[in-house]
């Protein structure tokens, strides 16, 4: 109770000095308080748009069921209606890297206006706006406080990898983890759909490849691929999808064992097979595995993996091994003729590769144009923006990891720490407008569906803040109050995301967790929302 | 995927070699694996009982309900039934210390016999024979082996702390985690009410403690209470109150400012407060108090606490500071006078005092029959063990740390094999018969009902099986699989256990986490549970 205290007026001491005096979570880029408290009750608040969108019409009805978690609990209001009015400049729905993703919100006494250049930053508004809606306890009642908001990203990546291969993760848990993404800001969904241990992705060209998934029932089918990305886009959130090749292909192998490479020495660990380069046939089928798959997704971008890749395993091979001999191929290039034959693929299905930064480790000279995600270091970020590439930071933001930046703290969920400190910049003295955002990993080798909510939140928010709001939002204490705000609304919306301090977090008495997302999209909304 | 073939090997050589060749968890004390698998159809296992008990009915129409996970998605059965016979050789329904929870299990073809001495060892025979239940996915279809188990528990006192103080926990949520102890054998729930920050606990004599509440809905009722304590006797386990005094004792003053010690220089942290022990009223206080709130438990045992008592605040308030000069108190006489002045209490409410083994450490001489729970250190139980005091293992198994142990694993789950390591006499020489158990703790500074499932489970797994199983059975590589087994079929039952390897667990497609018990007692079920 007395922490509660003191969490108050450190509060009241932030308004005074003019620090993040609003429990929004990121932070917003600017904001101007004003004097009034506007009550609001249950069911009062109507959201009304310029334009037609399907897509927009999904995230209007969304928030209006948020604003009033308690509201089947309420009396049924006789105060006046207050209407959200949303002015969107342009009907461009194109969802790619770097639209703009800038709103404006003013709440005055009789006028709540949120305006923005297309219906993605109004998206980011109504988060914005659902955030400001306080509920009072004791009251049962709500308020709005009056205020000036100019916001827009810091990075315009802000990225989110699932791990759907580790463990099958279904469908409806994708789609509820993309809530979760949406309400914190992350726009991009990074979707690692295979893996060494499971194949899980159907494919009508090569239907065996689901032999490599665990279970017949633990595949996803172009439908549900495709609601995935519709879902995704009612939150302004681009998918796109990671084959992880040529390293990690032990499960290609399931079904296809051509495609594999053969060497007992490293078998006993899965992690170990890559595919036989050694085969034109290999390339024959990554070439129409992909144009099959890519048309699924709308992004301009595509995840090759490259990661981990074992060559030794290659080595072993005798027909792999007599194959670079005869092209008098060292590993590195094997491995760099293996990327060259997929730049063609990707030019083919009109797409951007991204890679993990093992191949350059590895010596390998990428395309240009390919977007290097950083896994292992910040020198070696360094020297991949320097050497020209654009890059993504993730090495600073392993959830999976039980001390990710080797720090000890106390209690394993402040963590959260350690990621709100790793700034893209720190330690980069150069080119580091070369780093487009970053990506959170949620590896999966001990995560399901039934566990990533609680192993993702609150700590996740941390990393959200970082690539959204300015570099200079950055102290803990300061932020903890928000983020505590933040989480209890993340649980009231059926988010499994706990607590960082000690306080009350009052939930609805039928309150579940589903693991299922808030809204059913029809068949027909996804076609509407993946034409536009 | 291999990588579960890797492990369908290990356990096919364990099989072989004859260790643990059951996914059973704890595992038994002794297993005889017969050469038949019966194939059991959905719904076609009944439970008979050779005695009446209410509580124990629960008991068998819960399993009954668990047996079948996805049996709605079966066709009716057109098979005959088994009839799972329990023979229990004495209608004591005495719960303490103790009592004899061993059983027997015998699948054969046509016969299921499980026997044990009173209703509380059939509870664990129950829990065996429900894990024997072997599901398959791909034919959806149910089998059990043919076995003969004898068993019992290697320690009489295990337990797991539960602090509904940092956090309001609500009762259903309370019940639910009673569930996922009692599948795991543990049998005892220390309840760690109150503390610095809360006092949840409604008082009909001192009404105004619920001001310390986080909120006038934060708090448990008498009902609530009993319900607790009588839906634990339903898993046989044991419920015992903690109210930590002297220190960490500011919630209490909330409501009775009078109780507690003024100390400016010591406030900003709320965890510094004890009561001021001064004041002949304090102790009337405490009298009256544990009077109302110990009927409403049967165990003898009763926690008060005593850890981390700041006695500079006691220095720094003069009425105290005078006082103990007056009596010519160092402060660790001023301790002492307090825990005698409890001893008197405990005698005339008939309980039987635990305490942290702060008070020893302080220097504090404990009634011999005191039992010690220590959260320090190994070397510390040593000392206590050879001072004769009986004692409990915890700080091995504080489930809020990060790094539990010191130890640095990739992954933060796979701190369970910590736990599972840490057997209660390591490094201890002498008096190891003293140790009569142990207590997971789950300090709720970042937990509430929303992560609480998650961040215990499956890790506490491993201190189950610790405290159950024989000491000889603690190999990881073992338990692994089992634990798979295990982690997958208490997310079935709706705990959130996550895994710990990559695998596939098949789930029902409506399942939700509810935060709720598996089973409602009515009123007068409560009523009969407690009376027996």
């Amino acid at each position: 109770m007395i922490k509660k205290i003191i969490l108050f007026f450190a509060v009241l001491i932030a308004i005074v000095i003019g620090q993040q005096p609003l429990n929004v979570v990121p932070y917003p880029q600017q904001v101007s308080i004003g004097t009034c408290v506007i009550p609001v009750a249950p069911g009062s608040i109507l959201i009304e748009s310029n334009i037609e969108s399907a897509t927009f019409s999904v995230s209007m009805d969304r928030y209006t069921n948020l604003f009033f978690p308690f509201s089947n609990e309420s009396e049924p209001s006789s105060n006046e209606s207050f209407l959200l009015s949303v002015t969107i400049y342009s009907d461009d729905e194109t969802l790619q890297l770097g639209i703009d993703e800038s709103y404006s919100l003013s709440i005055e006494q009789g006028s709540y206006q949120l305006k923005a250049t297309n219906i993605y930053g109004a998206m980011r508004g109504l988060e914005t706006f659902k955030q400001l809606i306080v509920y009072n306890e004791l009251e049962n009642s709500y308020s709005i406080v009056c205020v000036s908001i100019s916001d827009s990203p810091r990075y315009p990546w802000r990225g989110f990898m699932v791990d759907s291969a580790r463990h099958y993760i279904p469908k409806n848990m994708i789609l509820h983890m993309i809530d979760s993404l949406g309400f914190s800001k992350f726009n991009t969904l990074h979707w690692h759909m295979v893996d060494a241990v499971a194949f899980p992705v159907e494919s009508t060209t090569y239907p065996d490849l689901t032999k490599g998934a665990f279970s017949p029932s633990a595949t996803f089918s172009h439908d549900d691929i495709q609601e995935v990305v519709a879902y995704a886009k009612t939150y302004g959130i681009r998918v796109i999808p990671e084959f992880d090749i040529p390293g990690h292909a032990a499960a290609w192998g399931i079904g296809y064992p051509e495609l594999v490479a053969t060497c007992p020495d490293y078998a006993a660990n899965v992690n170990n097979i890559p595919l036989d380069i050694s085969n034109p046939a290999t390339f024959t089928f990554i070439q129409n595995l992909f144009t099959e798959i890519a048309p699924l997704f709308i992004d301009n971008y595509f995840h090759t993996g490259g990661d981990e890749l074992v060559t030794g395993c290659w080595l072993e091979d005798p027909a792999i091994a007599n194959w670079m001999t005869k092209m008098g191929f060292s590993t590195t290039d094997a491995f760099q003729y293996f990327e060259n034959n997929l730049d063609v693929t990707m030019k083919s299905i009109n797409r951007t590769k991204i890679t993990w930064n093992d191949p350059i480790d590895y010596g390998v000279q990428l395309n240009p144009e390919t977007l290097v995600q950083v896994w292992s270091s910040g020198s070696d970020l360094q020297g991949i923006v320097n050497s020209g590439y654009k890059a993504l930071v993730s090495f600073a933001w392993y959830l999976d990891k039980q001390n990710p930046d080797n720090n000890i703290h106390y209690e394993w969920q402040d963590t959260w720490q350690d990621f709100y400190a790793a700034d893209p910049t720190n330690n980069i003295s150069t080119n580091a407008e070369n780093i487009i955002g970053g990506e959170a990993t949620m590896w999966a080798e001990q995560i399901n569906q039934v566990n990533w909510d609680v192993r993702v939140w609150p700590r996740a928010i941390g990393i959200a803040e970082r690539l959204w709001s300015a570099q200079s939002v950055n102290s803990v204490s300061l932020a903890l109050p928000r983020i505590g705000h933040f989480t209890c609304d993340l649980s009231r919306r059926g988010i499994q995301s706990g607590p960082l301090f000690p306080d009350y977090c009052p939930m609805q008495d039928d309150l579940v967790f589903t693991m299922k997302p808030n809204t059913k999209l029809s068949k027909s909304e996804i076609k509407l929302i993946l034409n536009k």
